[in-house]
């Protein structure tokens, strides 16, 4: 089977499909027993650096559930630990990248040399999670955006004000841009890695680009990833470009070039589809938290969402953010259910 | 002098001013050397429950800075703790609210009897600030919306997901509902008290509508906000709703017949006054963390804000969300010249 017919890839190419497909942002996960049996053997970071492991993982919901797309198991954060800073996760208290990058010397520190060589760990699990896939679900491979990846490397922890990286923003933009170019290059290198082991589609996660005022959006994030998607088009990977951050900054991406874009929880679909659904398919947006609901009430939000398309092409089904750890399992094999029934009426 | 010719005011009702007023949420805060000797002396409670400590930290930013409106000191979880629910601080921890609302019984548990009785310090706090104020500066008194202040009684102490909450909405969502319409009366009776004892403007403060999706954001927190709106439309003070998250959720409080909206950081001004400008005088909306930046940028930062309204009247400057504990009051300062100079300028 080739690329051009599985079903994700179809929806995002707006060609003709029997139903919307599905995967879920996280869905290689805490909320799985199978994936907790793995974690209570191997730390995460273990997971993500060792090709089988990362394997299994990856192919734990699609097993489970059989998404349409299954997605790398890695962490955004394995490119700043291949451009030289330490890399730790601290349980229950997230990421820790050490040392923070604040001021000239710390950028300069950085290097992208043999970045390829450092990251070989991941273009080996894409291969063996393709072998894996046995060509009937297709492979998402992921980066972080630039400006996500510099607000992890210099608040180096955990923040709720951002306080670092607006600092040097409103202070020094211009060493700001310059670790953005540093990381733009990086992350282009690092998802053509993944693209040539054989990952079928890319996602750029840009999950701090709210963070940002629209006004400033473009200049920080949103062109530094346009920039990537030029970079990639050599390959003819669909892109998808997700930025949490509302119908302001999405309105900004609509001249990326993206094949798909990811829209949040916090965004109105209908909205989201009237204003950038002429430039690119849409993914998204069911609140996570509606997993926690009862049937009746995810079986109304799923229709929601899938009136917003009704037979038309160009929508991938997705939550509006990672899914939670702590979600019941038999909640998201319901979604699965719900959307395929009902979707499948729906494209009938 | 009367109500009408406060700067304040006047921008509120557009009317011709010389200049565009100021003020800043969390004015009366730790950022202030004044209020940190205050509150090495006594706690936050204690400051809250005590007209005249509330008084002197409510003046200190009007003394060293000359806002054009001051704002009760005060705490927006006066009113569960006034419902039923105790109320601590934990240092560096966030308010803590037990037991958390979470059954029907718990809601049933929650009483407003006696409302006015048990929060008569407010009222103490707001008259004693009146006859400090001296008529020269207008006082804003504040509640949380409902669903805000739900949120707070639900969780219980500060939280990422939101759990609880969400929970209940897409489980019991009556239920949630009922708590609601029991905020709504609550605060209605608390914004009404403060109003008789001298209030001269309102805003509330809908911290959290933002964690709604915006086909959810009327029906639990919109409409509620709406009718306290009404309810205060027998006074004539103007009052402000002030949502954080973005264009979509503004664009739902058009019908509020709110006098002016908050504007929070993350939207761009010049969108919201075209979208609902109209509707509205609008408050905000400069990047609470652009006061850790250059001088140089701060300038060119409220100069984007000042031009989006030029020479005409209906805006109120203001951080897009309260001001952070550690920025430089030098800043302050900076900023509040500018401000003042600049649309001395403009308006001239």
């Amino acid at each position: 089977m080739s690329g051009q017919d599985y079903l994700y890839i179809n929806a995002i190419r707006k060609k003709k499909i029997e139903r919307t497909p599905i995967w879920i942002m996280r869905q290689a996960g805490r909320y799985l027993p199978e994936y907790q049996a793995v974690r209570d053997k191997y730390d995460f970071i273990t997971v993500c650096k060792t090709p089988e492991l990362a394997t299994e993982v990856t192919l734990q919901p699609i097993r489970r559930f059989g998404f349409d797309a299954a997605i790398l198991f890695s962490d955004i954060l394995v490119i700043p630990e291949a451009l030289g800073q330490k890399l730790e996760f601290m349980e229950n208290h997230g990421p820790k990248l050490s040392p923070q990058i604040l001021n000239e010397k710390d950028v300069n520190r950085l290097s992208i040399e043999g970045l390829e060589e450092k990251l070989s760990y991941v273009a080996d699990a894409v291969r063996l999670i393709r072998s894996g896939l046995d060509n009937r679900t297709p492979l998402i491979g992921f980066s972080g955006s630039p400006f996500t990846l510099a607000t992890y490397m210099i608040e180096g922890k955990p923040t709720r004000n951002f306080k670092h990286i607006k600092t040097m923003m409103y202070k020094e933009p211009q060493r700001l841009i310059r670790l953005l170019q540093l990381l733009t290059e990086a992350v282009s290198r690092y998802l053509l890695m993944q693209i040539n082991a054989g990952a079928q589609a890319i996602q750029i996660f840009d999950t701090w680009g709210g963070i940002l005022p629209p006004h400033l959006y473009n200049q920080y994030s949103g062109r530094f990833m346009k920039q990537i998607v030029e970079r990639l088009k050599i390959s003819s990977v669909p892109i998808t470009l997700f930025s949490k951050g509302g119908i302001e900054l999405l309105w900004q991406l609509k001249d990326s070039n993206a094949d798909m874009l990811g829209v949040d929880w916090m965004t109105d679909l209908a909205d989201a589809r009237q204003t950038v659904g002429g430039f690119a398919a849409l993914q998204g947006n069911l609140d996570p938290t509606v997993l926690y609901g009862s049937k009746e009430i995810i079986k109304k939000e799923v229709e929601n969402i899938l009136q917003v398309f009704g037979r038309q092409s160009g929508h991938v089904f997705n939550l509006g953010h990672g899914i939670l750890p702590d979600i019941p399992v038999d909640n998201v094999q319901f979604l699965v259910d719900t959307v395929r029934e009902m979707s499948t009426k729906i494209h009938s």
